[in-house]
């Protein structure tokens, strides 16, 4: 029941040069399911990556996270380059210590030496069930048929192969034409639950054809992560495993070597909104979600006190269910910024609107505000809630749901 | 369906000298409902309370910490003490601006002239819901119900007469001996939803019958606070109406002037034992609770991030629903630690048990649990999760309860 989210068409997602795609049904969680997906690279390739911040991040993670600074480092020296992606769903292998990352270990090597590399060229991901131990055995049976399969137009089953709770596969493509070069894009996102980035959420892999230098693609996968999955929020709940990952394969005409070059901006705008579509269809596919809610914290002194109160309006319980039951009780958002923990808020010079309503007024009810108004906008599908501070020009905007009987349906029942 | 939460009996609940309760039924947002409460103070009463940290506090917030203050000022000069508490549910008047002000400021005049004191010596009390105006005129048409009724035996009408989503009164009773004089105190709470006290929780009302000068009350009322009302969360909503009130009638033979007194330890225990009680009975008549949980944070290196830590699993959807569904799915909490912004957590040294389950051992699964031990307690009313840190001696407890359909249900409803 995604919120106005259309499903990607197979034949619209578009085949990235220099990256080819392969998936197996290893029988992870439950049989006949796509449950293990590769990725692999062309040589040229160039990887950067933004990863969960917490402190309980998963076996997966943390080899992910050395693999790549390994391979980053020696970027442009005669260095081995990220060779291939391998992801699973069904187990997080989060909670799970040593014999964690050891099981990790061993699925990347199984995987390097079928592809003929080392084992510190694999990137490994998984999410799924945390506390338990990863069934090393079954991601290992599966990659002959994987490997097998490897293809380049093949995204849509990779959207498919990383999904858990998501009720629909989440891609999307773009092209664009910088300085010249036509830029191929695509990227897949998954995620339902567990949803409070701390830096990116849960899996997304973007890929484009463009050749990128190492520190110019490290920026890049900073900016579209702040500007895409680091904006929204389900349940506030961060994940043990969240990665997000961008890839510049090399094997089309555009080089950017320098972020002060032309292209550099154009090519960030455009891998920034791809990213943005993929986060949005995070949320508008939320474990139960009937409403998507942009909130959007104007007028503050800085940044991080916009983020502090969209968060916490995104994030309150209260503020979710009157949401969901189309009830403008909107004092539960005024209660929300009050608790942000902003502490020299002065709430006499607030004002917060619904769409175009105008519902609180140097922090009091807006006298002109009509109950019928606020219903009108409350029963919509996409709502914006705009929040004025009157005390200086820092934004910031977060996207959220809705909390439903479906949530709680749907996270009651997740192990059965 | 409060969780193991007995009703009070009527007759269980100590009159305490030097206080007479008085309520209303003035139809402020339901007919037929006990929806304003009086309780009128000896002249020899001091009075102490905390109050909401919610930026957005109510407009009788404000006042009654004016109020308040005005009178401790004056605490044994000839200034005029608090001469009463006037309570009403079914309006919050919150976010309503200089209009909510001059409203409450008219019910505590109103009330002022019949009792023959100054407006100055009454504390409003408001709850309900927010950004609506307050109907002052209902109020202020019910006070004389409530005056012509004041008696000392009626504190069960005054548990009923503050309650709002509650499914039952919240209401306790101690005689303590201490010094060789027995004291009586009875205590009074509400709330259900909108529940994550930033210093008390929601209304809380205990009266005892010792004599207790200021500084002395002012500092048992915070000691208690700490222990109990700011110990429980239900849904990570801080309320713009908390308030808990500290009473200390001066009817009795008891008589404390300094906590150096040998006997001030003792009332703080028992006072404290009383709060905690109260408090935990919202806990347990929770929005839609099924299941009481017992969070405790051991081996910290400080209470704060011990505290973190408890509320970041208290307040993780995912944890509460994993409750509801008594499923133990307990990477969850594992989650919830890590990303509770300890940001040098050693989760490698971590232990997590569930009630006398070890299921946790150092930051992988327990090599010895099994899941049939976690599913027999999950199974239970009342959970105990414990969360070893291996960091110091610091030790922090946050009560909670489940996250249940009924939440979702009670929320979306509230206001129809």
């Amino acid at each position: 029941m995604a919120v106005n989210s259309p499903l990607p068409i197979a034949a619209d997602l578009k085949p990235v040069a220099g990256i080819e795609i392969g998936y197996a049904e290893a029988g992870i969680k439950k049989p006949n399911r796509k449950d293990v997906l590769v990725m692999k690279l062309a040589p040229t390739a160039t990887v950067a990556g933004v990863f969960t911040l917490n402190r309980f991040c998963a076996a997966p993670v943390q080899i992910s996270k050395a693999h790549l600074a390994a391979a980053s480092a020696n970027s442009g020296a005669s260095g081995k380059p990220i060779a291939a992606l391998l992801v699973n769903t069904g187990n997080a292998n989060a909670g799970t210590g040593e014999l964690g990352l050891s099981l990790a270990n061993e699925t990347c090597a199984a995987l390097a030496a079928q592809l003929g590399v080392d084992a510190a060229q694999i990137l490994p991901f998984s999410t799924g069930v945390i506390l338990e131990p990863l069934p090393a055995a079954k991601v290992i049976a599966g990659l002959p048929q994987a490997i097998a399969g490897l293809k380049a137009d093949n995204w849509y089953n990779a959207a498919e192969a990383i999904m858990t709770t998501d009720t629909q596969p989440k891609a999307g493509s773009r092209t664009v034409t910088i300085g010249g070069h036509t830029v191929t894009m695509t990227g897949i996102s998954k995620g339902a639950g567990m949803i409070k980035p701390n830096m990116a959420t849960m899996l997304g892999y973007l890929a484009f054809d463009a050749k990128v230098a190492q520190p110019v693609l490290d920026q890049l996968v900073k900016h579209a992560a702040d500007h895409s999955f680091n904006c929204i929020t389900i349940d506030g709940d961060t994940s043990t495993n969240d990665s997000f990952m961008l890839i510049a394969t090399g094997a089309g005409a555009l080089e950017i070597t320098s972020v002060e070059q032309p292209e550099y901006a154009q090519l960030r705008d455009a891998v920034t909104e791809l990213s943005l579509f993929l986060a949005q269809a995070i949320v508008r596919d939320g474990e139960g979600a009937t409403k998507f809610m942009s909130i959007i914290v104007e007028e503050g002194a800085n940044v991080e006190e916009c983020r502090k109160i969209a968060y916490s309006i995104g994030h309150s319980p209260l503020v979710k269910t009157a949401f969901f039951a189309s009830d403008p009780n909107l004092g539960r958002i005024l209660a929300a910024i009050g608790y942000a923990g902003v502490d020299d808020l002065d709430v006499s010079k607030l004002n917060l609107y619904l769409d175009d309503v105008w519902v609180a007024k140097n922090g009091g009810r807006n006298p002109d505000y009509k109950e019928e108004d606020g219903q009108r906008i409350m029963k919509q599908s996409e709502i914006t809630v705009r929040v004025k501070l009157a005390r200086g020009a820092a934004t910031a905007t977060v996207y959220t749901c809705d909390l439903s009987h479906d949530y709680v349906s749907i996270n009651a029942d997740y192990r059965s």
